[in-house]
């Protein structure tokens, strides 16, 4: 349980995020906290780089709907100041937080407060045992990784999660299937410093996708250089082409080819933004041309299909009317609302 | 071999994109196939509506300088005339050319011309008996597209590429995998209808990017409603996250968090376009904070860390130079010149 939110153990694969505001600014970290609760982040990580920032996570936890992870490098002291604020969770690395000593001194830490911790290995935090022994690898992640657990659980911490993220994929892929392999933990599932936009969609989304296909991965972050709405957007995509999601509205459009006698870009684009928050299944199809529209949609609750001067909506492959291209926009978004139940 | 490009049997996996223009409008269709190339497009495909559009392919095969594949559903009359007129390959679904008599048609003509066929099975396009069968399941993807190769197959032609598209990710990868379990011919991967930009994307790099990893795929191509060339950046991105393009700029950059002092975002996107046509194995990263920077990027060959007044550039986890930050942009473009081998 993070805050009131259950990771692994058969739940739902959680979506989160994490703030790019500095903590200590709590109304900036709340208002960023909250745009990323309304476009579906579940659980929310900020960073801890000083007292101040430990001390804000009080206020921050009071004024968020989503459970607060804090997240530590190299400071045992910070961790604890995090945990006595009221974190729902941590995430460190307890090879570089100072010693033996100070990993028993946040493992008491977190056990009185009854919180998990995220032993977040990636490529550049490998204990140097590890890098020696196996080099920049997938095994020296996942050793990494379990030798972070087992010091925590040398000191009677058990509620643990799991990341060994990488930026290349399928070092990120193979480190993952591996450690799934040795371990019972929940794991948080992620490709670091994926990039930008565009890169950075392709690269988690491949990677988390893999993964997820394969059963594996309790949470997910997807990493962007900009706003982390967008992380929190992309990451519902994953799970949606996964198919972890399964109450929402599936806009499937045909690449334009050829054939196609309309705008219909433009029409998918508008129905899939009406309907991306809805909360109900259904498949909307919309689609280039008359010729492949309803057969190759056969199974949409609802779709169009354009044609030179007319438009068909078809309903479960059946056409139920034939409409004028000019008023086919209004009329398909007339019936995508009463589709996806909204009132008009 | 589609015209001079080799698919399958090692060769590294293809990119190809599909026209949206009408074919007959040859110039329209050439333009597009222009801007295709460029973006780094393989082999093009184009809709074969009608004789024009067949006529058409000789002129277009003319002035394209990429091989160009015929589309063509329900008409061997149109695959002949398509091949006649010089296409590259044609794709067709043997169990919809209009009888085993029309597809030995077809097959006589596209082995007198020595070119191959892909047999495109998707999930609107299911033989009835298979449909009957295992429902619209990877099954009956599979076994589709198979009865479609034997019915060649039966008529002398052995150069068949396949393919068993659908909208459902899982559904695209189950069957796939199934496939390549059963055949030795080359496969032509993609998820049909993946939708708007957005979600089509991350449906393509999921669905294709799974399928890559485990060494399935001779062949790509990113359905996206909008223009095409968006396509062939989209399956660019996803074979470099796979690691299967390994001359070329990966531009590596963190998710900027309350670490960041500076706007790193900018710089990393702007990093990412210069360097995306560059044919050079290089890492390139930019990194929000001085802290984790240079440690979590030790690989890049070239990286910016931002800092609150100066920025530092390293060089293999080095640091080599440290910068005001009001210089740092034009100091580091620089750099990623010099780095990726453009003269000043």
């Amino acid at each position: 349980m993070v805050g009131g939110v259950s990771v692994g153990g058969g739940a739902p694969v959680r979506i989160q995020s994490m703030t790019t505001t500095h903590t200590s600014d709590t109304e900036s970290t709340l208002a960023q906290i909250g745009r990323l609760a309304e476009a579906g982040c579940e659980i929310v990580r900020v960073a801890v780089r000083n007292e101040a920032d430990a001390r804000a996570i009080r206020a921050v936890k009071d004024g968020s709907s989503l459970p607060v992870v804090a997240d530590i490098h190299f400071s045992a002291a910070l961790a604890v100041l995090a945990v006595e604020s009221g974190a729902d969770k941590i995430r460190i690395n307890p090879g570089n937080i100072g010693g033996e000593e100070q990993v028993k001194r946040v493992a008491d830490c977190v056990r009185a407060h009854k919180i998990p911790v995220r032993v977040g290995a990636n490529t550049g935090s490998i204990e140097r045992e590890y890098l020696m022994r196996y080099g920049r690898s997938a095994a020296a992640l996942v050793e990494s990784a379990l030798h972070g657990a087992a010091l925590l659980e040398k000191y009677g911490v058990e509620d643990i999660v799991l990341s060994v993220k990488a930026s290349s994929v399928p070092l990120t892929v193979a480190a993952y299937a591996s450690l799934a392999e040795k371990t019972q933990y929940p794991l948080h599932v992620g490709v670091t410093e994926a990039g930008t936009h565009e890169s950075g969609v392709v690269k988690s989304s491949v990677g988390i996708g893999a993964l997820l296909l394969r059963g594996i991965g309790d949470t997910v972050r997807v990493s962007l250089t900009e706003d982390p709405v967008e992380e929190v957007y992309a990451a519902k995509r994953i799970l949606r082409a996964c198919g972890l999601e399964k109450d929402f509205v599936d806009v499937i459009a045909c690449p334009t080819c050829g054939r196609c006698e309309w705008d219909s870009m433009r029409l998918a684009a508008e129905v899939e933004r009406m309907a991306f928050g809805a909360k109900v299944r259904r498949t909307i199809a919309v689609m280039g041309c008359a010729v492949n529209g309803p057969g190759e949609a056969k199974d949409a609750d609802l779709g169009i299909a354009g044609g030179r001067e007319n438009c068909v909506i078809f309903k479960k492959g059946e056409i139920v009317r034939t409409v004028a291209r000019e008023q086919a926009r209004e009329q398909f978004l007339a019936e995508v609302r009463a589709c996806i139940g909204e009132e008009e």
